[in-house]
């Protein structure tokens, strides 16, 4: 508490509780769950609500964070656990500035089978050069599955690498950004994508679809770093006609 | 009706019938199901509601009955039949103090074959020591499937022994926790794992999943004593913004 | 128009309008679809909404038919154009009062190929004794797979027998009750329990379910008489919040 | 911007933009998408809305353009990058008065894989005689996968020959009708249809199935010329009750 905190603009503190709103509004978050955000002042912290449903977070939740997922200022506010998974990200990635922990219920399989996420369809293009498994087990055997300390958030980083969504066996997922719309947008697509994927291979088999190959898929994610900012519009305006903010 | 009924917090009363309105409005229960609590003051004793949909249950509707599931202040309200599958589990199972019956889609399933529900995330590490299956043709032979005396209590009761969840063939499931936030938890949770799993199955057979071995779900299920109370906060609250209690 | 109509109830018309409205509430019809009801008085004629999406259906639409199936007072609204369906049924099968021909989407793929549909829990008990596929084209040949007259809907109710659900090719299907209570909750729960049967062939394969036998199938549809007027409560209190009548 | 621009009436404009949003309600759009309709005026010009979520479309977002694509006002506002699909269909096929372009989640899966689509029901009749795959790799190689110019909408356009429904690899679909009540019912139910298949070949594989034949399909599609009438006032209904036009 002795480091002076920057100051962050009341809108990006809206945006933030509001992309908590939108993911679970969405299905990609329930009762659980968060996002996050580098501090667009100290590319050394970043911002996350308090440990509570995402559907209830109001900008008055947010609490900034040194990268080694100390809080600064929480007060009497609880801090989720597993915000390790954040601050070891950042580290490790300086081009990601937003980052989405979830445990949505159509991408769970993917990290319990050992067949790969593909890139569905053009929204999906993230997904075409991979999405790595982390299975804690490796180095830390038997768990409570939670990524609670920096050692499990390093490793779970390094399974990321340079992707940009990382699945959590029977656990959840991560999907990265470098700003909150785009890592808001590929954690409701990969959502998406996973419900697509799963009624491909139902139709079809694991063998013989045809989704965005590699280069496909990194021509087509570009694109989507203008839709994301398309998507946003249409989901942020929900809910300030909900909440007023 | 000559025994001297405790008085109960209104508190306790409001919950029990907003957990109705939480699994109706979470598609745990349709127009069927109920939830019980164990009587907070006489371990012998246990509240549940009168028989109707789930979803228009009120405080002034929950009755509070002995362990053989005899009413004892129903006055002219309705007892649900199936009230037996409380009374017998709260005997056997001195644990249990709040159950959940009911007769999800997703959950159904697994009542109906041979392969056996698992753990596929943390949220649902209750399921990692199995979720046996409670025939009633066994010992009953040919009946309408209903849970309508101590008998097919106790045999119910039997069946789940010392897990959390006991699936009913052709008919539902039970979901038990050490609190009215626990067992709706588990309840909703059976259901999003069921989900879960069918579509890990759909894309990689039942044979190489990897979901949460018995260890992993302990540990992992000792989170949840604590995470049910968040879910418990959002969910609790929605009723509360409708119905004003 | 020469024959002289027996009054209705407003309460009846005002029940089979909501019929119409519960339906597409819970997504047994969406912009087609239709219940009927036996005449309460005259048992030689029937009720049924005019021609338009059940959600829009109000007391003032319903029309009288004879088992014809020719109106007596539609004047200046339309007739759906399969009526004969219900007209051929009330004629061939006196114990039935209440029909719903509806095409939800998880019942269409049991009318096309060719495993039966099975009572997968008690509140489908009404499916353990089969529900019979009606092909259009064995005596029809090339038709736009409609009922849109009295030969069809003979055919269709053949096919029916003594069943309470048909199925139709490619098209939808018809659940049958001795009350507008019973046909309604028999129409949901057909639906209900195709997405159930889907997904445990999912898991199992066909060959593997346990489902419910006939003589359970039997008993537990004696219940489903009470069950549904319970169901029918709450279904019925939701339009009327919305509606007013 | 030379060329006097006809006039067009109010409620095409509003019919136009409630059909986006209708859409987005039924859950064939989500942030992405469009519907245009050929100038009741002046076949050689379509009107489409400007680029953002269909949803939030409104009258004023209608812009007019050529047959090329171009817009002839639509001043500070964006245009949609894949108009071109629009534009060249309108060229090709004369039969044609609208077209909706979608990315809906259960109709993906049908163009990465090699088995087709079929009519399973006859609402989805215009499916009986096939729905064409148009992979944009084949003409163009590596592309982001978007129908960005006045080629590759002529190359799809030249895949959808004279069918009412093309698929699009790793991207989506195009429904077209000779209204724009036709193009909206036939993209729904495209959507449905293709759920439907789905759930039918996880019950019965790809063999077995006994969807429409293709003279059914040509019959029952007659039919859906006054069914989308139907379809239209309900789904039209509930645009208008939320936002008054």
């Amino acid at each position: 508490m002795s480091r002076s905190i920057p100051d962050t603009e009341p809108s990006i503190l809206a945006d933030l509780a509001a992309a908590s709103r939108i993911l679970a509004k969405r299905g990609v978050v329930d009762a659980f769950g968060h996002v996050s955000l580098r501090h667009p002042v100290d590319s050394n912290l970043y911002l996350m609500p308090s440990a509570q449903a995402p559907a209830l977070t109001t900008p008055g939740d947010i609490i900034t964070y040194t990268l080694n997922s100390d809080a600064l200022n929480s007060g009497t506010r609880s801090n989720f656990i597993e915000r390790f998974i954040h601050g070891e990200i950042y580290k490790m990635r300086p081009d990601v500035n937003s980052i989405v922990h979830s445990h949505s219920a159509s991408v769970i399989p993917f990290g319990i089978i050992k067949k790969p996420m593909v890139g569905t369809f053009h929204n999906a293009a993230f997904l075409a050069n991979g999405a790595p498994i982390f299975d804690i087990r490796e180095k830390f055997g038997q768990t409570d599955m939670l990524v609670c300390d920096c050692a499990k958030g390093i490793a779970l980083a390094e399974t990321l690498e340079d992707k940009h969504v990382a699945l959590m066996r029977a656990h959840g997922s991560v999907a990265c950004g470098k700003n909150l719309q785009l890592s808001v947008f590929r954690a409701v697509y990969t959502e998406v994508s996973a419900r697509i994927q799963t009624a491909t291979v139902m139709l079809a088999g694991s063998d013989s679809i045809e989704p965005l190959d590699q280069e496909e898929g990194r021509l087509a994610d570009a694109v989507n770093d203008t839709a994301c900012k398309r998507a946003w519009r249409l989901w942020r305006n929900e809910i300030l006609m909900e909440v007023g903010w």
